[in-house]
């Protein structure tokens, strides 16, 4: 729903210009400088943008990470250093994108979506991160800082991998891993809050539960959401760009495209699991229902039967008129005949929903 | 429905016969006649079509938008001037078309669904546009005047972004671009409903909520009968319309098919939404129905028994004739003993459903 | 299933073995021959097949409809005349066919279905149409008279439009397209049965009401059945009959599949709303029996415990004996207070539904 | 479900080897040997399949139909003498294939099913036929005799229609043909089914019915994935069969694909209808249901209230002490207007249901 | 779920770093060594793997089988030798893949699932088995030791079939083969569990029922998980990997393909046949509610108005003083009027019930 809310602002605006779409996240933007290649490795924070561009044709690898997207005039700088297209840049500042990869003559751009889980307000929080691979320079945008990518910076820290051996295509490729990573996390999260529900659902099944069902089915849908153009993205990035992907990397992006069949097999798991849940959910309150109406009828069949028996010696017929009349109330036994026989009346309907297996 | 009901007044004409079908919205027809190169711009408004011939062969873009389509003699003058087909003409007639797009040998001719929300009766208005792209002429046909177009018109006035800079090819996009940008807003419109309907649900559900809901689904229905369809046209027009398009123009018809895609999505998950509703509105029924006989098996089960009791003791045994006859009538503390018998078993029939956790 | 039923009285001839399937709906075979070019027109009624042989290689187009397939050996001999191939006799015999198109190497074959409405039995008559396009003839077989061709007949005889300046080609585009412009007739009458069942289920819901939304979703099926193919025939006489169609008439092809996939567009949301409908209809009739239940449960709760307190007063403990048996009865205001008793019960339990909203 | 269980007898032998898995349904292999042209016909029962090795390599047609799959090393013989694959052969033997068709160099093999109806358990049979095409034989293999090949047996016997005059591809279609039209009579069968089903459904729906519907439902399943592959068999078989089939016998597999669609249409009907049946069923249910709980809570509500006036005027307030205590009990008219009270409440709520159109 | 779980240990590693990813199902890593050529057949165990290098050039054909996969560094030497792809290792060692194939330059790598039944935990047990087919040798990694494998070994032993003869392509296949007929015995078991629940379901329907209806739908989920991708492993093996496999090896993975194009056909009937379980299951509690709401309407009808009428005569209206009050308490058979009466009614409403077929 934030999607069409926030994306109306625009509306009417040319297209190409560039406005913030979104929620700010950080209140600075960092920027975080990177510079490798097999024997040395350099990070810098750059106080403006404009510090990178002399690395911009050396022969080393160069990451840029970009954390905040509200300073526009800065990233529009960026635009005319890199030769960026003006809808790649409005494409980076509006965060409601859909994820999607696009080639252009001299860059590949993409934008991915990362899903973390807020244990606070226990519910997924998903951002925005653009990626874009120029020559031998990666520049990735993010709404906030987050530590997906550390993992990445450590490799390249400690050169573990392949890492400081490859080119950017390589770098790019890692950090798709990362985020892919973070999804079996999450895979991992929801799979608990499922086997809790499912088990609450054996137990004591509420409309509480019913509203578990349908939040987790929720954020499967929003998670099959940025997973499955995910899987167009990497096949399209090892089959199309052939240019600015090497043969090496293409390898591991067949590898990370099974990684994400594996997520949205799990995803569509979960969704045949959600499905059965309601189903069972279902059927529990109607065997509720049947259990209420099983105790109804036996109280009201059992009881309702006596009280009319009771009620027949209640009748004021004049006893000493006519010998038809009431001769039960005179006998010597009346009382406990009529106790015997509501006792008798009891015990047979009793057997009888016994019989019937109700109780 | 409307579509069957209007278009089959014309079953049995000749094809290509040009009739006008659909409601006639507005009184008079408005011709809007826009030139403008990079430097110039031109606005007038002209009495007749032909006004607009002498311009036809200029190198500047023209911009022939026409609202109101009841005066089809007009309509078909223009046919023959620009070349049209005469199945062009009678679509755009047809205001009951579906959004599709053609390719014709000179000119491009298209049709989408223009929608938006009557806040007063609460429901989508749906309004056909036809656009003609021919050479560097564009020409739109309205049913009625609107404001959607606005704000390209102000960008062409002030000079803003690339669309004095580019041909008549931009212009049509721009237009398009307008059109879903509409869509977003609507799908905002629609996800503040869903909310609200959803909170109804959680509140008090009743039969209104569910004709609510259908509505809803209406809408959704609707929308999506506009918006697939325009994916493949775009689509189309990015790929086919290689001679007509240029390059550039292509890029933004790229982004402009992502947006369409947004809004499928969108679309997508609220159709998923809505069947979620329908599914907690059902299960609120059945457990409505839970509650009211839970509230019935108490109360029946309860007083029953004490009405047996009472029923019991209301017997008219001859008391004095049989020691075995209701000697409870004749003790001393036989009415309290009686009320005592009363009050544990309707306490002991308390405890047991409150075992059971139906209160 | 008449199709299961009947087809398999044939099952066991040999392939191309002529037998009329079906029931005979005339009692003549009638033969119509139009022929016209576009000075000249003609048209006459034969009683034998034969007479038109000599008309076969003129230049003009020859039109020749049949109405009426029982005469066999009548259609065998055309057969021969026109080197139809035996299955296609067949085919044309059999008229429980799948609306289907057949390239042969001299003539385009194909069948469709004319539906129309029965208003006095209330129901859709379907009557299936042969047509082949053979050099210029078209050949027309129906299995009764019926007025969907008369706007063709019309058209040909005041000579309007382009159908008496074009080809044979054009006049079988123009029979499908009476057929199509048929189609949007019934989706109309459909689309009216719809609103009328809609207003019922809102009205007064009753098991007759599901029934008339089975006979709709049946109608549907048995449109849908009818034009999904045609959308494929259309489609293979547009593109694969490449040297029998002109390009012109191609163009016209192109606008009637459009119309198709609007009929289409019109059956599939159809069958929404059909299926919505059986939503509305499940969820009303739980809802009635929540009414039912709320009914018996007010009733109950409310009447049982006053007579609970009737019944308690009408023990029969012996007042006299002790001061402790039922000293209400002999109190002053006993009555009044046990009538207050009751009041007050009725009242609470009437508040309380009240507060639950039941009524 | 008999598939998985047969079949998994055979896990952990060599692909290839040769062993009969399913039942044996008849005692004795029986072998027919047609030998046929366009002027002579002969037809032997052969005592060992080598008898017919002579016939082979004769210009003349030879078809050789095999009943009876339980003497496998007979059935390896003919492996040897016409060059077949192992793997065909244990296809063969396997009678529990799914339908397919499999291109060898020098011949077709395709296996199909049979289906009858057995009126005695009224149930479905299927019967496995496999048929392989090679050169100018036809060699088809059957469980059991049956009477489904008798019509080709006749026309070929006749000289009726093209069979005698056409190669061993015409008659391969032949037989495939006489199966498909066995699959009409089955449809026909279970349409009867089904309309009697709905009438039961209509007049007295019970869980029997349930029952019948399932049955339906399975036995549809199984034509279905009997039918299905049909269509992808005769479609290879048209196209992909090039050397081995003449283009005359092509023409009339697209008759017989056609047919086939047809009998599809009618399964995917049939489909719709069952599941349309549940939804009666299950709306029946809860209308039975309905109709329950309103007898019920009429016959409560009206005599729950009635039995609380009794009890009012069964209460013991001793009359004499008070004049508020019960002076009705002293009237003059006082049981009459009790009575009177009774009817007007009786009457009272009767009104109200039949407001409420509950009866 | 599992898989999230256990996957996510791995996230932020460096791509290809080899870690043992699942159970340690073994103690101790076994190797089997086995060479053979069509007259030859030698197997050992190896202590280390190295041991097996100097057979990798020979001519005769080699498999190698590992069981265990926890010793990372043995695994890791067998890298270097045969020239794996590090993300080949990892596979291998990721016991949570999804079946799948990958053609390296000069090996075919593929995972696929073996499944069996545990009888006493009453469950599937899925193992993971990777094959590599590198030259003359192919290699497979199981988790734990199986018999599945054994027939192959046996039929390489006793030289039955033309496995002998084969080469190692042959050999891959036949492992694969051994694998899908184990699916084979999955299959019967499942569908001898469905008979099982679904005669419970018609005897006697419990929520126990329902929830082995729900362990019956997540088995034949996983085993679809499992087979669905072998399909396009055997689809891509017969027709990418031309150089590694053979002509007639490929033949027998066409008969393979059809092999689990049954299986897949056995689970998806098997999917609608447990869908078929759960409407059945939910209609029958329905209609065991049906049942219940009867009784308790039959009792509560029948003794409501009996109660009634003995209340009547239960009223206390002084008899004495007028004529009207009461009379019927007066009379001399007034007390059989009053049960005839009562039997009168009891029988009349017994006779409605009857004809309203309740019992």
């Amino acid at each position: 729903m934030k999607t069409a809310k926030r994306r109306s602002h625009k509306s009417g605006l040319a297209p190409g210009t560039l406005v913030h779409i979104g929620e700010q996240k950080t209140e600075k933007m960092l920027i975080t400088h990177i510079e490798y290649d097999e024997t040395s490795y350099e990070m810098r924070e750059l106080e403006v943008l404009r510090e990178c561009l002399p690395y911009k044709d050396k022969p080393s690898v160069t990451w840029l990470n970009i954390e905040g997207l509200h300073d526009v005039s800065a990233i529009e700088e960026m635009s005319s250093c890199y030769g960026l297209h003006p809808l790649t840049m409005e494409d980076i500042l509006n965060t409601e994108q859909r994820p999607k990869v696009e080639l252009f003559e001299n860059y590949i751009f993409f934008v991915i979506k990362m899903i973390s889980y807020d244990t606070q307000n226990r519910k997924l929080i998903m951002e925005q991160v653009s990626l874009i691979l120029c020559g031998n320079t990666v520049i990735t945008f993010q709404e906030k800082g987050g530590d997906v990518f550390d993992p990445v910076r450590k490799r390249l820290k400690n050169n573990k991998g392949l890492i400081r051996k490859s080119g950017a295509d390589f770098l790019a490729y890692a950090l798709l891993d990362a985020v892919v990573d973070e999804y079996f996390g999450i895979l991992e999260k929801i799979g608990d809050d499922i086997e809790e529900v499912e088990e609450l659902l054996l137990v004591k099944p509420s409309t509480d539960t019913l509203r578990q069902i349908h939040t987790l089915k929720r954020e499967i849908i929003s998670l099959r959401k940025s997973v499955w153009p995910l899987r167009d993205i990497i096949s399209k990035l090892e089959h199309d760009a052939t240019e600015m992907i090497s043969a090496n990397t293409r390898l591991y992006l067949r590898d990370l495209y099974d990684h994400t069949i594996q997520v949205i097999d799990g995803v569509e798991t979960f969704r045949d699991m959600i499905s059965g849940m309601l189903d069972i959910y279902l059927s529990s309150v109607s065997n509720r229902m049947n259990e209420v109406m099983k105790v109804l009828t036996i109280f009201a069949s059992i009881f309702i039967p006596l009280t009319f028996i009771a009620g027949l010696y209640g009748m004021n017929f004049n006893t000493g008129k006519s010998p038809f009349n009431m001769p039960e109330l005179n006998w010597y036994f009346g009382y406990p005949f009529a106790l015997g026989l509501m006792v008798a009346t009891a015990a047979a309907l009793l057997l009888y929903f016994r019989r019937k297996k109700w109780f």
